[in-house]
């Protein structure tokens, strides 16, 4: 039996998750850091190549040369997303040498990696910590990994190697371009993903380090986004990934009539509010939804002659135009969505790739997020305190990761623009399956039957007043779904067997992922 | 008194330098690193600015916010070179606060900063470690520092903060332009002066960074070369430094028909031994010597059709022809000498600013300098078992760095230019006063009256074979010297107390620098 504690949340947390003592959430801003960061091996020049060329001849060589062991941790990036080649590959290849109760660690996972379910079964890997998209998510809350999944979000992820709780042995780093003394670079070759940002940390702090490209060049690769100082070896494959799915499916514009009105009713909400002003900064991703909001944002801003200093990615075509259009000095990217964003980040000095460093470890001085004007967000669900839920949907499964999300709630005004129910199941609930984000850092609640406020936000309410948007309680919206669709949503059927935590952005455990009955 | 150890060069070498049990030289890829590297304080957003401002008023404000107390040890870094004013600012603003016993640390230190000296007398400054160029160095050499000189390369002041052997207790960064959040580029600016990577390690380690600017800007300051989410606050002040001294003064190709004759002499070299082939790759400095090198090399290359990889800089405005005219690819800079060289780094996505972990760290996994064709160099003498020095004078005063200099020694063929006498003083002697660089890795000596190849180096003997160069043993070039300038220099007059030592590459102790008698 997992022992358990409650939290300041209120939520029953595991107090131990994968052999390491835990801390349960202590509040916003609570939990005092201490300590000093991880420090990865000294190495010396005298043990690499003098002409710096690293190049092995394939990732079995690779995995021997940094010496993979049982139970090692194995890191991944997810920059190519449902198209990446290399983490299974890897695994795969770390599977053939015989390992065993491998950690993996990649930033996420996607459906194009169920095979490690495989390998999971086979005793391969242990388990995951990471996201979770789909299959491996699945089967993490129908209760059949080994370990318990531990989902953080990219400032987590970052904080967590930065701080020393998950030490890699070995990062895989899958590279459209790199050199043979391993820097590395996603803006250029036929793979290119635009950033490597979320492979940044694992290059800086783990052990050992393997490039793998296909598109190897002549030193120097320029710009190098990894550097060849930090990397072991370099791995020649015929292909990293497939193009067709490294950028992303989700970067079309919605047609749905009522995703529509959201997206305007952000933009709408932003204008009248004030934050729509000179210099003001944006965050918006790349679902439907979103990329419908940067479209009337912009359509707004061009007619009020408002310039942004700087918009966040995930980038988009839109965000690009954006630029072009001199509607914002800056995109500050985090990951890179579609071609004329890989285009525009390889090419455009004003188009800068970031790190979950700069822009959301919760363990610096400071990071970018809090610093945006308004953030734009999905959920799959948010409760009448504004709690909001990203990972699990009503039924209780694990079926997406928490990606920047956390960290993106610290803006200025965090925003959740949301369908008020999908498939007939309402998605403003009591309250919400998984603790995603505490509702004390989610400002505004937009679906396409109203706005609601966050009453913590006086200033928002008075912003807003006198405008001619539906801004309405949030219980009001519940009700009138709730009649819409025939009632609440069903109860989950839960387990009483932790299967995941989700931690916040200090480290600290925010909620438990039940096992399903 | 002192005790000394003889080490692996035969050198007598204190065995604890200001109370730091040190390792002497053990040879040339002898010293096995071990240990992790230092890991600083792990901070917390909640501490800092929600909307990144981290603006104090003024330096005093600043140091007391990062908790300046007596003992503690002040970095600077030294790409402002003579025209700097943030060092002594900084160091003067603690003196004002009573700090007593500090510890300075600046990449380098120049003639500008000599009133550093009074602060040494009055107590405030302990000893200093880094480089010493003029009146501290020779302050030094007089024996009047409390504490012991360590003289280290800049791939060795990475090594020593990366490994823990020197830890910054507050970083002082002189940023041509930053913004409230921290970020600061040295790139634009009244006060450019190109890249900053000499504080980039002082900016990732040290557990307190106060980034001094007189150009504020709007967040993001683009590019970051150093990330506000390092820095602790940002001080604005009138002036950083003045813009006529920190472009170098020695940026002038040499009108000494002896100097041209060398400078011929190396890219000949080059030429005839064919290690100026396309996609090759050098690095020569901002002396007059060089530029002129640079020249002729580049009318050779032209000649014969050859196009170059990389150059590494420091970068003029030779170099920067020779990247607009296509006769390389890249530009790997680490310092940046005049406004040419700062335009185009601000501007040419070529023109790549480096750092000493990138070039020159030799605890981490390779860096650049070993994979660069050949280097051009200078030294202040050389022995006949081609030793280097370059910190002191064959009169036994210290009175410059190291700067890249041992680094640099790695690459495929490092060759020192340089005149045969000064002031009718030999430069080619019995043994060198200083050793700062070993014989094993120095390759070729160029004087106006011949090239010395290292024996060791039969390669280069045989690929220049048949040329019209003027190859000589180093021992016939020596003894001609010697009749002109009627003999050889007199023997320094040393005491038997060491008031520095010379750090080789991997930290451990070279030789000494010993008190003038």
């Amino acid at each position: 039996m997992v022992e358990l504690a409650r939290n300041a949340a209120g939520r029953r947390v595991p107090v131990i998750v994968n052999g390491c003592q835990q801390i349960p959430y202590l509040g916003i801003g609570k939990y005092q850091a201490r300590g000093h960061k991880a420090g990865p091996p000294v190495r010396s020049n005298k043990d690499y190549p003098e002409n710096g060329d690293k190049r092995l001849p394939d990732l079995q060589t690779a995995l021997l040369r940094c010496g993979l062991c049982d139970g090692m941790v194995i890191s991944n990036h997810h920059h190519l997303r449902d198209g990446d080649r290399v983490a299974l590959m890897a695994l795969e290849a770390a599977a053939k040498l015989g390992a065993k109760d491998l950690m993996w660690f990649p930033s996420a996972s996607f459906p194009a990696q169920k095979n490690a379910i495989d390998l999971m079964q086979s005793g391969v890997i242990h388990h995951i910590e990471g996201s979770m998209n789909g299959p491996l998510g699945d089967y993490c809350t129908q209760g059949k990994m080994r370990g318990m999944g531990v989902l953080r979000s990219h400032g987590g992820r970052w904080q967590a190697i930065q701080d020393g709780e998950v030490h890699i042995d070995i990062a895989i780093i899958a590279a459209p371009t790199a050199d043979p003394f391993g820097n590395a670079d996603g803006s250029h070759g036929r793979s290119a993903c635009g950033s490597l940002g979320f492979a940044l940390a694992d290059s800086m702090y783990a052990d050992f380090v393997i490039a793998v490209t296909d598109n190897l060049v002549p030193f120097p690769c320029i710009p190098w986004q990894i550097q060849g100082n930090n990397v072991d070896c370099v791995v020649e494959v015929d292909s990293i990934g497939d193009p067709a799915q490294i950028i992303s499916g989700t970067t079309q514009i919605t047609r749905s009539p009522d995703r529509l009105q959201i997206a305007e009713f952000v933009a709408r909400f932003l204008r009248d509010s004030g934050i729509m002003r000179n210099g003001f900064s944006f965050q918006a991703g790349a679902g439907g939804i979103a990329l419908a909001f940067v479209d009337y944002l912009r359509r707004m801003m061009k007619e009020d002659g408002v310039k942004a200093r700087f918009v966040r990615g995930g980038s988009t075509r839109y965000l690009v135009e954006m630029l072009q259009e001199g509607l914002t000095d800056y995109i500050l990217d985090g990951q890179t969505f579609d071609l004329d964003a890989v285009k525009s980040i390889a090419s455009d000095p004003r188009h800068v790739p970031t790190s979950p460093l700069t822009s959301y470890n919760y363990h610096g001085k400071g990071n970018f997020a809090s610093m945006v004007d308004a953030v734009v967000l999905g959920a799959t669900e948010v409760d009448v305190n504004f709690n909001g839920n990203v990972v699990t949907h009503s039924d209780g499964r694990l079926l997406h990761g928490i990606g920047g999300w956390q960290n993106c709630l610290f803006a200025g005004c965090s925003i959740l623009a949301i369908p008020s129910f999908r498939d007939r199941i309402p998605v403003i609930v009591d309250e919400v399956t998984t603790l995603t984000g505490p509702g004390e850092l989610i400002d505004v609640v937009v679906t396409e039957r109203g706005i609601a406020i966050n009453p913590d936000r006086q200033d928002l309410v008075d912003a807003v007043k006198g405008s001619s948007l539906p801004i309405r309680p949030i219980q009001d919206i519940k009700a009138e779904v709730e009649r819409i669709c025939g009632g609440k949503p069903a109860k989950p059927k839960l387990g009483d067997r932790p299967v995941a935590v989700v931690k916040w952005v200090d480290g600290t455990v925010l909620d438990t992922v039940w096992q399903l009955g």
